[in-house]
């Protein structure tokens, strides 16, 4: 149950068309999921958003499956239950393996449990972690 | 200003100051932050909490900055302001450059936004992110 | 599935059956949802939470339409499936067209990317909006 | 630094000061914490706010320490920083003792841990825990 | 629909399996709910995690019962489905009354409406609220 | 304190120090606030998120004002207190009056609440929401 109707091809306009031929391109599939049919109602956000993943998610700095996990982090913490499913799954493909999925769960769960920690303690930040006073970037 | 007084070595029992030695060691460096002179007003939640971590962040299937960059944005995702601190602090010690930085934070942005917008949209979860029946770990 | 049964108006004690009347005159429709079908264990609050609720949406130095995508905006933030699900569907019969409602979604998608930009890079408030000082309210 | 001034005695109206002297008279203490005055600028909005919080943290079928410890987990996991802090302080007036506080904390590292490896995992509710089924409250 | 297939006893390895029967001793019921299963692709982890679960909720300084409300308090402030319905169903298990359910549900909204006025205020903390000042624990 | 130093315009490199330019341009005052002198050490990622910004927050089917207030709802349940009060200062900038402002408290306070409550009630969603049914965008 969504909060507006998933758009099929047909039902896009020529614009939404153009971005779900681009996704389709990209990934070398003709499925097009659930969340880019959702936007399709908006092509200027459809695009805005398609244009701008590309980017971030590519090849960098960063191995494309470490922005996979990341991804999924931050989906975790936010509650995200499409989100957590669409980039474990993107992350599958892009190589995960069972054991590397274990310790992104075990950081995960760290993170969350000393997060929680920290907040009901309040705990002040150390100088030391100031990259101000550092002159560090 | 915390909801607790922070110990230092000699406030600490000596349960605390065990782990403070060991955190020193594992570290190399006599600096014990914040976040565990709170904890050690219980020495078991203290220990505990330093054995897990220091298991969980240990060198395995994934890199030790991998693992402090999903602590990051698991912190962040959760708005822990001594987290993201430290953790961000932890992962420049482990070799994050700024241009790994920026991308981290390009990825944290982006799926900060992609959450919202598939929150809002109430997406539901396409058939093809079901792990179970693909019958896959 | 719940965590309480929903109670129909049956089921339902003479409290919470005045409050599910009150609903339905207020909104001009025989249909309970399930949010107050399931606060009806509790009339105390059913009753608390709907004449505040009443107060709070009723049109002032806001418009109905407006309060409804604040509604959406925080439910969506929260993650919370239903919220998001009924304040949209309530935006759409006070009004919401669909152009409001892409640019809706924007704002939402945008305003979560900049949060956890800002709560990454852990930004300083600047001095300029402190509202304190400038002695406003 | 706040997003409005926070009103003394003298700045505040004669119905945010009718408040402020219920607050004092509960508390027995002369003293109005931050909170109430940053909301004076709205006297129906502290009227309501208090009024609402006076009956919900009363004693009832729940302990006024249980109330204040389940405020603290709330907070916590919101991210609340103010909010620790006063029901924290609060549930130390109320009787919190140190082992107490140390399980509180112990209990909920433990909820956010769990949270995010459910989350993470999508662990599909079992149907066990449908009280609907079981026709029960 | 998880993220990785709920593994039965046969499925599972003997490490996971040996978890499995801890929890059905310790809850007299032959039972292992979904989360066991989930986690038991990673039977380090799924040990670490119970493990600790079963200490933290021991009966202490706390009752049990209080413990499960904090856990419930937690999760939905988190947004965490899986986790309302089982620590829900845990509670109830323990002894929750229709009454405390209904005050339990009443301080987790409350504490979510003024952690919201708060955080919208950003009202600073009192300096009365300081335990290190106070020099407390 | 950041986690990393704020750039002013001479560390700043060409293309962060345009992108200053055009805020300045723009907002008609000399004054560039933290967030921007935060991203500026990754100068794609501040062009990125300033181009997407303008467009966004531009007039539109949405009043700029009630753009505003989205945002600040938004970070609110996100609580992140740096977005908090710079959307906040924007807002009196564009002619948020106090009866504005303490209804779009009232209402973020009211939508916590309500999430809260929803959440904790596992309340499943009415069909009667369903946009994908009415056929509705």
């Amino acid at each position: 149950m969504a909060t507006v109707a998933l758009l099929d091809d047909e039902a896009a306009g020529a614009d939404a068309r153009a971005v779900f031929d681009e996704i389709r391109a990209a990934r070398g599939t003709d499925y097009v999921n659930n969340f880019w049919r959702a936007l399709a109602h908006d092509p200027t956000l459809l695009r805005a958003t398609w244009d701008r993943l590309k980017d971030v998610m590519a090849p960098g700095a960063l191995d494309p499956l470490v922005k996979e996990m990341i991804y999924v982090a931050v989906s975790t913490a936010n509650g995200c239950s499409y989100c957590v499913h669409s980039h474990t799954a993107a992350a599958k493909t892009k190589g995960l393996t069972d054991a590397q999925h274990g310790e992104l769960l075990a950081v995960i769960g760290m993170a969350m449990q000393t997060n929680g920690l920290v907040t009901a303690l309040q705990v002040p930040v150390d100088a030391a972690f100031d990259a101000e006073a550092r002159g560090a970037g």
